[in-house]
């Protein structure tokens, strides 16, 4: 997880989910999606996942907003339909509100049928992928989701295909969780990118340079310039580091998220351009959530995801590391300290949020 | 794909299925499961997959059936299910018989109830994870596999976990297919460390150095010499490059493999040394299928796959190559190449054959 290496601020964390909701039911959603996108950028902000938490809500939520390319008052409905799935459509709403939407729609059919599958097309970014399985593991329910977006005609910024040199996919991250007995959930969220896009925008924004390995130009030239770099390789890096496997993981998450929901709907007939006719330009999601005691009884899979736990707690590490960490955890850790110390706002957010307050009238936080 | 860099001979693919049906027939296994075990290995070697072909037929299974760690007249059977789900248990017996009879549990699960998932334990070897998904997509259903072993103490040689200098998994591969029109059937399967072991195997006895970041010694210290080499790192190598999330993909298929299918049984109660209680020290496997048509008719579905793979392969290359693959495609293309030209049988193979022919009464097939 990435820290904040200085930040103008530390805020209570009951204070800025207040205000960040009130923004949002400011900027004109309704009083549900802004208490879910309250919801799922604080699940980012306290756990230290900052690179998808409150740092997003201008450039990324308010800028589509304002843009007038989200549909405030949307209608997420439901295309198709089976006890196990659907395919739905998220209306060109806010996507932090459609995931939440689409998890529940999940659960609810996990706990009816053992199991519930949703592929939604025509959403917008939905925030850290890892607070749709952590609601399910809530309910102690295994939870999946991922996001994804192919840029059909190749993309400016995204992640290039193994010995591409243009962008055709977005981070497409994936999660999964399992619930556990007296560990913290098993939370598992990882971007099927070396790492995710805004993580080179903070660093950047940071005055840093990126490792060796994470990123290429707009031309495919290796740098460590975040400036420069506009195309984020594969997890893996290079064919022989085994990057073709973060490729094929990014084309699993777009096949779940964009092709399953409709993409490329009628659109084939031997036309050799019909990729160009892509017509989801937008965000899918996948999500899926079932029931542990479809397989065994979850008092036993708990006790079994603890012991799991502990023995690669136990198990020997490198010299110079005290500690091996299972996924989740530090997050947890993060979250305990940053809901007594107050969760840290850096400079660029703290003039963001003085100027989202004042133009949509909401008292700052501090 | 790996190709042997030398072979011996080149026997016909009809011919070398045979012997190796027939080999496992006068090893003493029951006529369906010599059947299964050939289509599993003759699968792999027709399409290129090398490190878990024909090569493997006599170091992992002919070796554990003449240690008599395999149970030759297994029972597969259903501990616990539902419409949607299965619990099994493998018996002890051949992976390679187990996996496919797992399968086509989780597909008949499918066929009725939508979707299909079956996690079982107490299984072997089941050979390259991407037949079983294969086997999905000729009923043009989408499959997964996965196969997983938790060391709970620690072993010689295995992936451990990041900060870790001791193996805790085996190198627990996932696969999904997906069904296309025109275009191959998309199967992609990956080990979740950076290679497979057989492949560092592989090197060795072809003389070859491997590449720096693949694996360390078994105290931890990186190295090149396949002959040194204990450990592979999981996918993506050190922390900084990512090698945190192919030690939570390995932890995932884990979870999925053997603890769903029940593993640490009833060994809670606070015992700090719980792991080592640790009560299933075979493979675990979890197989799932699902109807395309949950979600969207299945026509559409693969012309949108097929539009997909034809703007994958148009967007613009990197320089010095011309080509962007797949995940299927090489494979389909060595399948076609090797059904015409024969299968490669290297050194190694050939002389483990003839020892094989011999011991069984098994004509040679060439």
């Amino acid at each position: 997880m990435s820290q904040p290496s200085s930040y103008k601020v530390l805020v209570p964390a009951d204070e800025l989910h207040q205000f960040v909701e009130s923004l949002f039911l400011k900027g004109g959603f309704a009083p549900a999606h802004a208490a879910d996108a309250a919801n799922v950028l604080m699940y980012a902000s306290r756990r230290g996942v900052d690179t998808h938490g409150i740092r997003n809500v201008l450039p990324i939520y308010f800028r589509q907003l304002e843009a007038g390319q989200l549909n405030v008052a949307p209608n997420f409905h439901i295309e198709h339909e089976t006890p196990v799935s659907a395919r739905a459509n998220g209306d060109s709403g806010l996507g932090l509100a459609a995931g939440c939407w689409g998890m529940r729609l999940a659960m609810q059919k996990a706990r009816q049928s053992g199991i519930g599958m949703v592929s939604m097309h025509n959403s917008y970014h939905y925030g850290a992928a890892g607070y749709y399985p952590w609601l399910a593991v809530q309910e102690e329910l295994i939870g999946i989701s991922m996001t994804g977006r192919i840029y059909a005609g190749g993309a400016e910024y995204g992640v290039p295909p193994t010995f591409g040199a243009k962008a055709m996919f977005s981070t497409n991250p994936l999660s999964i969780s399992f619930p556990t007995q007296n560990e913290p959930p098993y939370v598992f969220d990882m971007a099927t990118s070396v790492v995710p896009f805004n993580r080179i925008t903070m660093m950047r924004d940071a005055g840093q340079s990126i490792p060796p390995g994470w990123g290429v130009t707009a031309d495919g030239s290796p740098s460590t310039d975040p400036g420069e770099v506009a195309q984020v390789l594969p997890l893996g890096g290079n064919r022989e580091q085994g990057g073709h496997k973060g490729y094929g993981l990014a084309t699993m998450v777009t096949v779940l998220c964009n092709l399953l929901s409709g993409g490329w709907a009628g659109l084939y007939d031997n036309d050799p351009q019909a990729f160009e006719g892509f017509k989801l330009p937008n965000d899918g999601h996948f999500f899926a959530a079932f029931r542990v005691d479809l397989f065994r009884p979850l008092a036993e899979f708990k006790e079994g995801m603890d012991a799991m736990i502990r023995a690669l707690h136990a198990s020997p590490k490198l010299s110079g590391h005290d500690r091996i960490y299972v996924a989740g955890e530090i997050e947890h850790e993060t979250e305990i300290q940053r809901l007594h110390d107050g969760i840290p706002v850096t400079e660029t957010v703290f003039d963001n949020f003085v100027e989202l307050a004042e133009r949509y009238d909401v008292a700052l936080p501090w």
